[in-house]
């Protein structure tokens, strides 16, 4: 989910997962754990988190700016959030207190009962469901495209709570994966193509549910199951455990760029180990793009297994050629003399010791804009490597995503405005080269990419987007995206 | 320098270098320049820091709890400290307002003008200094160990700055790299065994001081050289440099732990890459402690370039067996049902799909208290590795440290307690191996120790302390400190 | 307008006005006049302020705990609220950060527009309309009885944005002053009845609405007349100023307690200086109640001008026998020892000196609970007064208001536990005296009470409710209201 | 005690007691007391407050900015104070984090032990003394003329405490009257002549020392005597209360403004009941200076007791013509069109309906830059009075106070640069006239001044400074102050 903007422009130089979501029901400690959950899953966002409980008989909300850890590691933030049914959320958001206003879960009180809501994903006709909505009389809080889903439950002539959910979703379209919490229980949903992750796992008697695996290991949960695309798992108090499929059979397209960079090494995605897919990709990059030098060295932390993998493959030692802080933190005065680059430094220095003389293989799991990579380069250089080859984990980022990753429009894309050959040029390496879109299929699936349907969301690389975009029509971005292939584009709505 | 108590205990299992300094004189933008170098040593004291400033007439300090980046990355903060020349600090403290007195750089009026200083190390005979100053009649505002030479400094007999600042040091023992800021100048000193560290740096016009190198990096600095043991270097705002050694020889002593854990990898301390010499650690420790195995696995993120250099010695893989999380922060409630051990966890997780399986051969820095050492190996175990082999890049930890770094009491210490075939039972490892002594020695100095008069501190392994110890015949401490070498204490005093 | 829980029970000892509103429109400096207006009826709610304004395109809120000049005084504040249209909001309200979300005026967007309204009254019929409300989709963001007027404005099916607001205010009851804002301008109503003051001033071409008098005063506004019972009045941004009445005509029963405590003495309130209305009130009591006595003391600051009235008409000297610590603030720790009563001392302290030996009237505007009452009387005793008199500027208050006044639950009012002699002793007066109904009429209006049809609301004291009370019927204070005049209430709802 | 810049420049048009102080010994709850006592005194100082604490063996410290409720109501705060002796203090400060080393208690770890001291008044050779402190190695920590005498007292030679502090008072000139904790006990201390107030009181077995009776009523005590000029009372923990009077007999010179202004109007000073003197100036200011009227009103709330005196003394009516606002707070924004005065008019408001078509008596307490004066008159004017003729209780106000009261400089003060007549004219006042300074001998001493040796300080309206300024002599100041009598300066230092 995201703010009625996905275009949102930030310095980074990385794709950002915009949400995670954890859920347990039927735990002692509900809110505790999912506390935890939520803090293995800090990395999908890291703006604001937001965790509501129910004890049997009324909701308890939580929210606040920042890490898990600042608002839910006291006792007195978990216990005002009692009961053994709890669901949470970290998200990227806006700062300031009015902020706060679209920090999840969501909550509203509704003719029968509380409801509340996590969500992952985005709803890409969000406007246009709003604008009917408000026209009949509901008045929105925030400007979250999740508050949809509210509204159209809340006006939904079905009469059980599970009828008017699926009638809700029946009008959405766009990615989400989930967690509902009503009187009755906990409720996760998948959107019919998968695109945003989510799993199953037990605890003792407790369910919970999570965007990725890594949180059951935290909580010391088994990983049960994923959640199937188009699957709405019931949970009941008494633990019934209901599955439903109400949106007919679709050919899942999961998004391949959970592999790629927004999940934890050390999660499953998709059946197979995030850590050795990355492995994958680094050798599937050594395997077609040899080149003759004296190190590997990853563009830590995110290029570390890939490196690892492009190492091994080709024979040549990994080295920490570069040294990353952990400090990060805001953004320093510059002081006006000297102090060159001083702010990627701030974030990796080279090892200068290591690098001096030396022919460098940088592996890196993506480039979006560019300009961080171009630092990277020149840091190297300025430390002495006599020549650097740029190896990238991934096809050219070249499309936008609408599907709850922020990504900067798509005029800032570097694949989007130029080919690879001028990418060299502009981050100044010796060579650079991506791996295939082929060779990520055969790294993350064993196969190659099904042309005419693909095995996975790869939008962002081919522009092939799997659902309709009813709200793009609306925008100037129009214009920005008149290259996306319409046809596809409405075949697969 | 640290809090009168040095015997703190904290729940850490690393030792810990409690403070690290930057100072710039002759710079356009001397406090932006401060803040950006104090940021590069946030590993050296992550829970208070300071700068102070001079333009010419006036001196401006701020302080605050917490990292560089939360105090001093604004424009206003920056702006609250002009002047060319400024220096700074970091430290561990205690929390709390009151704690603000003790954070660094202190600053007192004296009748010749402001003097402030900026200290790391720690001042063995301060308690004594005290007592005899609060005689007199002097009034602490701190309980620092460094503002004893302050008072020292105003209460001295000499009529110029500097030679009072030479008197009050002759009168202290213990380790010190100091940065001192009067209307003069700045004046920076080393302690003549120069048990810590302290380097000099060149920026355009502008002379710097730092606790690393690294610190030269990220502003764009060239290192120059270290002030050497027993060095007095002022600098006037003229820019004159005056080297004066008014302690006499003595042979060095630098702490070889900067080696094993405080300095980054990427600094060059007394001579040596870091990042090389725990490499070289590494090999040393494959060579002297060979094992069976299928992969080398670092305990993130200290243990790292060991590994790499065990790896690349023994021939077996170098892979990310745990990874680490970026979001430690707080400690959570623990739930009571399942989550055991979600503690460690949180900071460090298994990677099952690579482990299970498989011998591990695990590398560490150094093992302290052992209770995280016991935790991880019990880690790699649920994860199905069906060996797991700890290996340290460091000899047993075995004595306190009196010189400026957090030491647990030595009742705390694993190796205080017993040897290594009972420290491989409490942690529950299949073998357990430490460097030798000549190991280490030969990694960092290419050479082995010189036992009559070592080439570096290295009490904490072999309790060979080079300074005497005045305060701690006070203390209770001293029946843990029995069996000190006594005679060697007396004679290197 | 208040929580859905009427019965808050405070420590408090007087009623306490819950709401003061401020509004101007076609002002230069529309959010900075506001603050100021409503800096001059903080008296009517200390605990929250909010200020919205327009500025021709976008609405802009902002909201806070505590006074108007903690939130509004500032220029960053005021910079924040562009725009020539503003109105603003003081009220008591719940504490905590969840607590602003009850905080006014409250904004929504609807299909036509911003809506944003500030109430000063209760809806007696929120509940029954707030669940008819829910069954039909609506979700409610806040526990404010004004909600249910956007939501029924919201869902209204007239045309024009005045229309609707008729059409929704046709379903409620109760006691209402509202300022409304939309992009058309500023509506102003008042219900039908006039039960909660509102009146309306010009400053230059600019309109202003204020709950009194006094706040043109400090904004150097000039007062043109109250808005009339049941009366709308729109003003838009081209200045044309439109009066609706279309509620029909009433006989209006404005508050009667306004005179006795709520409204400022500096204000105008239904023709009358609050100032000589008191005084009068107090020449009544001096009448009606008259005492051989030394001195007339004040109950400062409230009963200072009944006080004078009192004693100009019983030629007894006016003395400040009571002085007011203007540093209320929290209730401090008590110490064990020694300092009994220092809670009410903190407030008011004896003028000893003046008081020793003398025969005191004390004169008080009401008496609620009594126990200040009895803890004042017996701090005069202390002070050495030989006889206390205690005389009361308003008949006994017995009866809980529902109007928009926080009144203790009817148990808590002392007079509607027992007669005269009974408070007396409770109080331990030597004797206690209540201004009559009649009395207090003539000294208000002029004229005695009109059984048949009174000029005011004087619920509080006769127990004679204007309006129906729909929501009671579902509590259990139904009980303690069972001596409501049933058959009157049905007969004016 | 006040900063070292004695002539800070406020807004305010009032003089401005600058601290009060209060301790208590032998105490069950000597915090809880003592922070009701400070809050009895908060209108002597409203921008910091501090209180130390003693349990025996340690000294505890709490300081804060702001109001004494804001920083010791709570019980966390008064938790962290244990013990039975404690002193507290109200002071005005300059605000920011680092004016708390300003707020006193001033601590200080002397070789004799801890050493707290609260001071009200002011030392007139501080400068003078702290330089000669400095050049022997004294290190200051706040810029208060308070820390001299603590480090006059840790570099006294005299042996025991109670030595050492009589030594180092000998060396101070100006006022002060101090609260000295140590761990033998309390020692309360009055200058010399006894120019700031300083009273005994008793509760149970516990002794306390206050600036004004009215904080022991406040607490239940009973007002004992009040500490003699010179007198030096030493209270032990074993209830031992003994009287030095090391300084020799002088005839004592207290601050006159006390009556007319500081103190509050229930406190008794010098013997005499403040709202009684307050009656009698007013009585005498009608005698003095009548004037035929319709009203005698108030200017709110320091001139009211002079009005009832005034009142009663002339038979005129009195009446509220002004109304004051308790809630003031920070200055608002001014908005642009209208709103003229507003900042006036948000402290006080005309009450229209009364004053209008009216001839109004004035009463002031005094004026010292004549600007507000000024505007109330044009508001009484406005309001529609046809007369306003200002009286005041007090002689012209026309010379700097060094000895703690917050005075504007000299140029600032009306009456230095004007006479009578010229200042009516600037005040727009139909007539004005202020009590003769033998006018205000008889009313708060029942005789006239004594010329050769007044019976109180009168400086600020004599320019008849009863000590020597050291200090002065070294500023530019001095230029304003060569009309002072310098013979005289020098005869009393």
């Amino acid at each position: 989910m995201n703010l009625t903007d996905p275009y949102r422009d930030e310095n980074g130089d990385k794709l950002r997962e915009e949400c995670g979501v954890f859920g347990t029901i039927n735990a002692a400690d509900a809110s505790a754990i999912t506390a935890l959950g939520l803090h293995a899953l800090q990395h999908r966002g890291q703006e604001a988190a937001g965790i509501t409980s129910f004890d049997g008989t009324e909701f308890y909300s939580q929210r606040g700016l920042g890490h898990v850890a600042e608002n839910f590691s006291s006792q007195e933030a978990i216990a005002d959030l009692p009961g053994s049914m709890a669901a949470g959320h970290v998200r990227y958001s806006t700062t300031g207190g009015s902020g706060l206003r679209n920090v999840q879960p969501l909550f509203a009180d509704l003719a029968s009962g509380g409801f509340a809501v996590a969500h992952n994903g985005n709803i890409s006709n969000a406007r246009t469901l709003r604008e009917d909505l408000v026209k009949r009389g509901s008045i929105f809080q925030s400007t979250s495209d999740t508050e949809v889903i509210i509204h159209l439950v809340a006006t939904s002539r079905y009469p059980t709570m599970i009828d008017r959910l699926i009638d809700a979703l029946r009008m959405v379209e766009g990615a989400y994966s989930l967690l509902v919490m009503t009187p009755e229980g906990m409720i996760a949903c998948r959107d019919p193509l998968g695109i945003r992750p989510l799993v199953m796992g037990k605890i003792g008697d407790a369910i919970a549910f999570a965007s990725e695996t890594v949180a059951f290991d935290i909580i010391g949960a088994k990983f049960v199951r994923q959640v199937e695309p188009g699957e709405v798992v019931q949970v009941t108090h008494e633990g019934k455990v209901t599955s439903l499929r109400p949106f007919g059979e679709r050919k899942p397209r999961p998004c391949i760029f959970e592999h790629v960079y927004f999940s934890r090494p050390d999660s499953v995605f998709d059946g197979r180990s995030v850590y050795e897919a990355r492995k994958a990709i680094g050798a599937e990059l050594a395997i077609e793009n040899p080149v003759e030098a004296d190190l590997v060295v990853p563009v830590p932390d995110s290029g570390v297994p890939a490196a690892i993998g492009y190492a091994q493959a080709s024979g040549l030692p990994f080295e920490l050629g570069i040294i990353r802080s952990h400090y990060v933190g805001r953004t320093f005065i510059q002081p006006s003399d000297g102090a060159r680059h001083a702010g990627v430094k701030r974030k990796h220095n080279a090892n200068r010791g290591l690098v001096e003389g030396k022919r460098i293989v940088l592996i890196d799991d993506s480039i979006v804009r560019g300009t961080t990579s171009m630092k990277i380069v020149e840091m190297m250089r300025e430390a002495g490597a006599t020549e650097v080859h740029f190896r990238v984990a991934s096809p050219p980022t070249a499309h936008s995503c609408y599907y709850g990753v922020d990504t900067p429009e798509r005029s800032k894309l570097l694949a989007a405005r130029m080919d690879v050959e001028p990418m060299r040029e502009f981050i100044k390496a010796d060579s650079l080269a991506f791996v295939s879109i082929d060779g990520l299929y055969r790294a993350v699936a064993s196969t190659k990419r099904d042309r005419a349907c693909p095995q996975f969301c790869d939008a962002c690389f081919t522009g092939d987007y799997p659902t309709s975009l009813t709200d793009l029509g609306e925008t100037e971005n129009r214009q920005t995206e008149m290259s996306l292939p319409v046809s596809k584009v409405l075949a697969n709505g």
